[in-house]
């Protein structure tokens, strides 16, 4: 017997998601989260064909549980990527950006569950028409690519609820096991969580990265690039110098220049743990996150916390 | 008995606190607040002292009840302003913007509670080391006035609950009992509603901000002036002039000149309801706002679906 609508359609035992990311969420993150008992993902965005066969073989040799590949609709070859990791025997694929009419096809075979992460009711309505299983709402406090529609995860999930039939998981904002009970309240089936899984100690991130985490405060992410790129970061020496450029009212060609290759940028950050010039991808959760556990003790802390989280709700009396 | 924290601090039945807002929350809103067992509040940011004067005594003519007045400290006059309700009886005071070390010595007589809005843990630590009895965190999702910190309500309430002993209000995003049960999971004591407040029946705003709000959908807001206002207001072709000179890199000034008095812009939506000049401050709630009820109908409703959602939630299994 399984806990939610959510587990029950992955097949998983806890109804959370470890959210798919670039460069830092390979097969080492994935299989520890699957064999955690939450919905493991391989983020397949800054791999090359090779790298992506690698990581879905090794998931399936280092856990038996159900896991995800996150497949950006933004990359040149998606449909190929889609094709190699679904003939390996991949079962659910999370996508995000790009029309679900045009996604769908590309990976809904017979037995695959499709998550596609969007930013509006509008964009939740339009999966549900076109087939998608169950959609992520990411609100604006997620890290990375974020929406210009800068909805909240607060305001969003209760609108998907009441919009659609299939199953709501919240994402954006959430790092503790009290983010977990207010999603469900706001009526979502489950919850993704990415910033806290970067800080454990199986994710592959620089150690770096993952202090940068734990010592980030509330107000220490921001937007870069606004006016085109629309991603949240840590707040560093280069997000400083776009943040001026911008201020400035420098045209996206200045800034483009300025940023140059965002890709090289964050896996300087990812990897290399370059302090100043990478681009380090996190949520407003960061200063949620105080160490860096496995795991395997994150996701039971995660549980205990939802459920006193749950427990403290006041009965209100007439 | 009260039913929590704040219930007790202000002796009120239900934890949810009708927000200050300009020109649309005067004694008419806010003693039907009150009545209806939250805490209603008179927002005197656009009134004159003897517009001041006749609302707090309109209060006192029509609750028994508790209430409190909010008052911007960016009002030149703002302290004689608190020397004139507080001489009039009033024994809650709600402040935002400004730092709390001047204003607490401003509004803090014997028996009397002070809240102080706040966008950040760096501010709601300095409120409770200045003597303010309770937070309100304002998250991003807020309509009017909004920090350039753009923290969101989920990312910021239980960031601030970790750091400060005194009782913490969440507001932000919240329309319904689902957002309360929310707002509670992550660690709030009460919740402050202000958009879902303006569409009832009591409020004295225009029937077209009313109808505007309840027309609203979850991407129907914007932040307005940027660079240096910070208004979430509903997108209308004002807005839209606004968004397009700051895409096009207009200085300040130039903003400025456009924007020319937003009081009076404020004053047309709220009172005459003219939808394509006037700035009509709302949140992303918006798009949970379906009606228009009484207070009281609204209050009752927020503690059914309160109940509703704190059942919900599932118990998750080991």
């Amino acid at each position: 017997m399984k806990n939610n609508r959510l587990c029950d359609l992955l097949g998983i035992r806890y109804p959370i998601i470890q959210a798919g990311m670039v460069w830092v969420s390979t097969w080492q993150l994935a299989a520890a989260a699957s064999n955690a008992g939450v919905l493991g993902t391989v983020g397949v965005g800054a791999m090359r064909p090779d790298a992506v066969k690698e990581n879905i073989e090794k998931m399936f040799q280092n856990t038996d549980k159900p896991f995800a590949v996150n497949i950006p609709m933004l990359r040149a070859d998606a449909a190929d990527t889609a094709n190699l990791v679904l003939d390996m025997g991949v079962k659910i694929i999370i996508t995000s950006a790009g029309n679900p009419a045009k996604i769908v096809p590309l990976v809904k075979r017979p037995g695959v569950t499709v998550m596609h992460v969007v930013p509006s009711v509008r964009g939740a309505v339009k999966c549900q028409k076109e087939g998608v299983d169950a959609v992520i709402c990411e609100g604006f406090e997620a890290g990375g690519h974020n929406s210009p529609d800068e909805t909240t995860t607060m305001a969003l999930v209760p609108q998907v609820a009441d919009a659609v039939d299939i199953p709501v998981v919240a994402a954006g904002g959430i790092a503790d096991g009290r983010g977990m009970a207010a999603a469900f309240a706001l009526g979502a089936h489950g919850v993704q969580l990415g910033t806290r899984f970067i800080a454990t100690q199986e994710c592959n991130a620089s150690q770096a990265y993952k202090q940068l985490i734990v010592d980030t405060p509330d107000t220490g992410t921001t937007i870069l690039g606004r006016k085109y790129l629309m991603l949240r970061v840590i707040k560093n020496a280069f997000a400083e110098t776009m943040a001026q450029a911008e201020k400035q009212g420098a045209s996206v060609e200045e800034l483009e220049k300025l940023l140059r290759d965002e890709g090289s940028r964050n896996k300087a950050a990812s990897l290399d743990g370059d302090l100043e010039n990478g681009t380090f991808q996190a949520g407003q959760s960061s200063g949620l996150v105080h160490d860096i556990p496995t795991v395997a003790e994150l996701v039971q802390r995660l549980i205990r916390e939802y459920e006193m989280a749950m427990q403290s709700l006041p009965v209100i009396m007439d």
